[in-house]
């Protein structure tokens, strides 16, 4: 039980295991890029159009319990639930002190939350910019003053996501930067459409000439979006405040890894990542790979918690390789883990808090 | 030094001293109401109207090191510099995280700062009602959750507050609830401006009838403004999630318990003031009367630090009573000194950001 239910993908556990000791604060940053709206990218949503929606109603559902915006219940046309509901349960369960942080929301949460003042939704990167000239500068700049006076004298500081289409434009950073990604990253649907990221990440890359990018950040106004360098930059100000930090999401950290490392800001020794089995072991993506070429060295941890006994399909549908990630879900998975909850602890707050959203 | 130099102006040290080990983190709720436009009411500010940008600035200053909406130096016109000073050094020096949140700023601060959907800039108390009707419920519900979901995990969490007027606000707030205050609470001025905040007070309580405020939160929107009550709710949220709740400010704290107390949800062993000395032995005000008729045997403990002795004219003026408190100046005070930290320490830092701040 507890630590044992913990797997290093890469590095060291013990890093983490002492990274985590102590008193910290789970961030989850979020919003929207208008690449969610490519039919096909993302299934986070009950439509292309309403995944824009989706990080609002899971944070308005991690915070009050259920969505405001719009009376729905966060769970996909499949009947797979927002891995929120993971995270709110374990962070009820557990004591994990949550702070929402919108980078560019769609429309703004009806629940209290944290705001960078710059926050913008980002454009559809195969056609568009994905951030106005100058935004990644600003929003990194903000998020590090956020993560830098929040993390003063605090142990450790979490950061999660919300953003539908993050994982294809995760990649088209990690290319843009220099890395092989395209094929690596994970996707929230049981079947990853490869291809058709792929070619949104290659018509995304072929407009770098015209955007005439000169440095780190403005390839991420390029090709990128409001999450990924906001989480870096929460993530530079934190660790200067002297806090280890976890980034707490799947294949998406890479790309905030990759502009930690190419602005020069990556230290492997105070970061790492926590993240699901589910992404830890997909076969249709490599967590692996992807730190091993942008971070070698830094240690990925993997929540060793399972749903197959669970008694509801929706939960169990995780296993089958659906949503496998998100809100920070991975994050408080490991947290909690290694503060000596068992599975079995987990699963029934999960559970719990599941039938309490089916209203059962 | 350290703890002997935090008294207890009434109830128990020992409350406080176990409520600060651990990890926390210092929200500082601000707002403004159009109360501290009625000239003679507040000097925060080079002229009545230009107090409603006071608190802005100040959360500016606080997380960025200067003012971003207005390229002014926060200090008086008689030159006292604004209390987020101390807090800023203290919390910098001594490792106090901050995090500011908007419950209704004249305009928006271009830092980073969590908000609370409902903000609202408040109303004149003398002429209108404080706050829109159904406000002060909804910024109850929606601090509750920030506290509740913030505080879940960490040891304590300290409340400060910026709003010009708000003793003002405070004293009608305490009236309206049946508390004796409007010759009890403090000014931010040397000379305590009490005949004009009484009338002010007297009007707004000749008001509650037309009103028709049936229970506490709907007095609060007829005479209060969005601070106190978003502090309530704060504190409730964050007590129910197992913190400590320190509320760091001066007299204004005593409509926070009052509103808590009229609610029923005041609970003196988790909840306590911490302020400035120059509060403590004002006696232009007294927040002991105050306390003790609201909540009795609730701790309030003050910072025996002093600027009597620094090199800058500036700070010694808050000796002569000006400012006094205010930005949560008090609270990181008492946190630091209770965490061991000697005045000697505190006034090198607190010199050091004024010097900065000067551009010395």
């Amino acid at each position: 039980m507890g630590v044992s239910d913990v797997f290093a993908v890469s590095g060291a556990l013990e890093v983490v295991l002492e990274g985590v000791a102590g008193k910290g604060v789970m961030a989850v940053v979020y919003g929207s890029t208008r690449t969610s709206t490519i039919p096909g990218i993302s299934i986070a949503g009950p439509s292309p159009e309403a995944t824009l929606y989706t990080p609002t109603l899971d944070i308005e559902y991690l915070v009050a319990g259920r969505p405001l915006t719009l009376d729905v219940v966060p769970v996909s046309p499949e009947g797979v639930p927002t891995p929120a509901v993971i995270t709110r349960a374990v962070a009820r369960a557990f004591n994990i002190p949550l702070l929402p942080v919108d980078a560019g929301s769609w429309t703004e949460a009806r629940v209290p939350h944290a705001k960078l003042p710059s926050r913008v939704t980002g454009g559809r990167i195969d056609v568009e910019p994905g951030l106005p000239s100058g935004a990644s500068e600003r929003l990194f700049r903000e998020a590090y003053m956020l993560g830098s006076s929040l993390a003063r004298g605090l142990d450790w500081i979490a950061v999660g996501e919300s953003i539908p289409g993050g994982t294809t434009v995760a990649a088209a950073v990690m290319e843009a930067l220099g890395y092989r990604a395209a094929d690596l990253v994970s996707s929230s649907g049981k079947d990853n459409p490869r291809e058709l990221k792929k070619r949104v990440v290659a018509q995304a890359l072929s407009r770098l000439r015209e955007c005439g990018a000169r440095d780190v950040l403005e390839i991420v106004d390029c090709v990128g979006d409001p999450v990924h360098v906001s989480i870096a930059g929460l993530a530079v100000g934190a660790r200067e405040a002297g806090a280890f930090v976890i980034l707490a999401g799947g294949t998406q950290m890479g790309a905030v890894l990759a502009i930690l490392s190419r602005l020069g800001m990556l230290d492997p020794r105070s970061t790492a990542v926590a993240t699901t089995k589910w992404i830890a072991l997909d076969r249709g993506s490599s967590i692996r790979g992807i730190v091993e070429s942008i971070a070698p060295g830094l240690t990925v941890a993997a929540a060793g918690f399972s749903l197959e006994g669970s008694r509801y399909r929706g939960l169990r549908m995780y296993e089958e390789g659906y949503a496998k990630e998100g809100v920070g879900a991975g994050g408080s998975l490991v947290i909690s883990l290694l503060r000596g909850a068992g599975v079995r602890e987990i699963l029934e707050a999960v559970e719990s808090e599941y039938g309490r959203l089916l209203g059962g």
